[in-house]
């Protein structure tokens, strides 16, 4: 097994972990995530996106979020634009990071964004567009790269497709999105791998979820196909709050932990990861899925209790 | 990333997930359980254990319970066992394997059983002259070989001293417990692979906590360096139903789905399985760990919904 010497990780729980949360949170408690978040050592944070408030209303405060938060060095905010209108918003509000995409699945892609993959790609070079002029770092999202809840297995040779479209309209990087959950580690592995061969000359990350319970090992395979772009949500925030069991991203702070534990660098401190991760449960009110900051670091150890 | 063509798993619900359970759950539900479990195609199957009744309160029903359930062909029943008098009762109750061990952590073993680790070899040799004299299978487990909440890492040297006495004890199997979830993939990986060349008569094993979140990436470097027996717990039964956060072993079904996605045989019919995870839950009436069980496997997809 190999794995890459130190890899990056992107913080997406700001929009992605928050963007269906049923309450409105408060500016301020945002702000305080976010410059929480930036004060552990992560280099990218997807702080708030830029789509229709209508659509998603728990984003509409995203220009007063970029204003508020702090601007650490060598910390790059992202925001998720949906269009060049977003992007112009997005471009309005200082943001470093464009985050934007279709997915693989053509059913999927229509009932996400009512539009075919063929239009999401001509939006995606008008963001790119919006993006290059005012400088700032280009990511292309390929959602349901590892199947579709609808369709089922997602032709590889698309995903490939996308991945040099994304890179010919300058994206610095693409992130395969496992946007169901539905990534097995052979897939993942396999997949990568590909995708470096295709678009060599720009970085590939992932994006996965926890829905099955191997998320976490889908990420340790794509470590083993060198891949040094991770996405992840602190606490495991995202899904439905209310369903059973949360099904979101995979936890960054339990990520990290296991990266640590393999020697592997990510510039975090986790000790404040974690007091993020905390943070982000008493904004919320509510557990999250996160596993090491409920159980301690492992290297963390007890005192023995007298028999 | 390389993998075995076909797994053995080993449910250890019924008895390590429900042992430190606080209601007492009545012999039928036991029993019924462990019918649901037999019937799925699983080979192994660990119904119980016989401390003493005082100790584990919750097995102190397993001679009836072994007397009730159901045998079926192929399908090998397993009890823990802590000493030669708990052998010979399981001898009684027509146990087919004997599972049985010490800790790597001298100051864990002497919290755990009062004991050290050398007086529990001792025992371990004793518990396997009975089992041979009655034919059955002896399976040793290593508790915290991956490292111990108090020593912190635990010496590998000690780990394979342990592994070479069941091998010569008679023991078919060796498995490697990650007994507080302390594991990360690249130690897994590394210690498997040498009790694998220290003990290559015999099978090795793993017995995996996923407490940090890494348990089924565990399993994954394990399959990596070649390990053929796994074992798990059906819902990802264990730990404590009272704490936020269930920190049991890790959930059989979903192992055996991400497996059989990555076209891993295991025997097992994972509908089945599914059900007798979700017959777990109605009978202990609390919501499980378990994530497949919710999510539905990978391949059932769903009709788009009209826009």
């Amino acid at each position: 097994m190999q794995a890459p010497r130190r890899i990056v990780m992107s913080e997406v729980g700001p929009r992605d972990g928050l963007q269906i949360w049923p309450e409105q949170i408060p500016v301020e408690q945002k702000v305080a995530l976010i410059d929480a978040l930036s004060a552990t050592g992560l280099t990218r944070i997807e702080a708030t996106g830029f789509a229709h408030p209508k659509i998603v209303p728990q984003l509409a405060d995203a220009a007063e979020v970029l204003a508020a938060v702090q601007r650490r060095p060598g910390v790059k905010l992202a925001a998720f634009v949906p269009n060049a209108k977003g992007a112009e918003r997005a471009v309005a509000a200082k943001v470093d990071e464009f985050k934007c995409g279709a997915a693989a699945s053509e059913t999927f892609n229509r009932l996400n964004v009512r539009m075919s993959i063929d239009q999401a790609l001509t939006i995606f070079d008008e963001i790119a567009g919006v993006a290059r002029g005012a400088g700032g770092i280009i990511s292309g999202v390929i959602g349901t790269a590892f199947g579709c809840p609808y369709e089922g297995p997602v032709r590889e040779d698309r995903v490939l497709e996308i991945a040099a479209r994304y890179a010919k309209a300058g994206a610095s990087v693409v992130y395969l999105a496992d946007t169901t959950g539905m990534a097995n580690p052979r897939q993942v592995e396999s997949l990568s791998r590909k995708v470096k061969q295709a678009v060599p000359q720009i970085a590939v990350g992932l994006h996965l979820h926890n829905t099955r319970g191997s998320g976490i090992a889908n990420a340790l395979a794509g470590l083993d196909a060198g891949v040094t772009e991770f996405e992840a949500s602190i606490g495991g925030l995202g899904g439905c709050p209310y369903a059973p069991k949360a099904v979101g991203n995979i936890c960054t702070e339990d990520f990290v932990h296991m990266l640590h534990e393999m020697g592997i660098e990510t510039g975090i401190d986790l000790d404040k990861l974690i007091g993020a991760a905390k943070l982000a449960e008493d904004i919320l009110g509510r557990t999250l899925p996160g596993m090491v900051m409920k159980a301690g670091k492992t290297s963390e150890l007890h005192q023995p209790k007298a028999a």
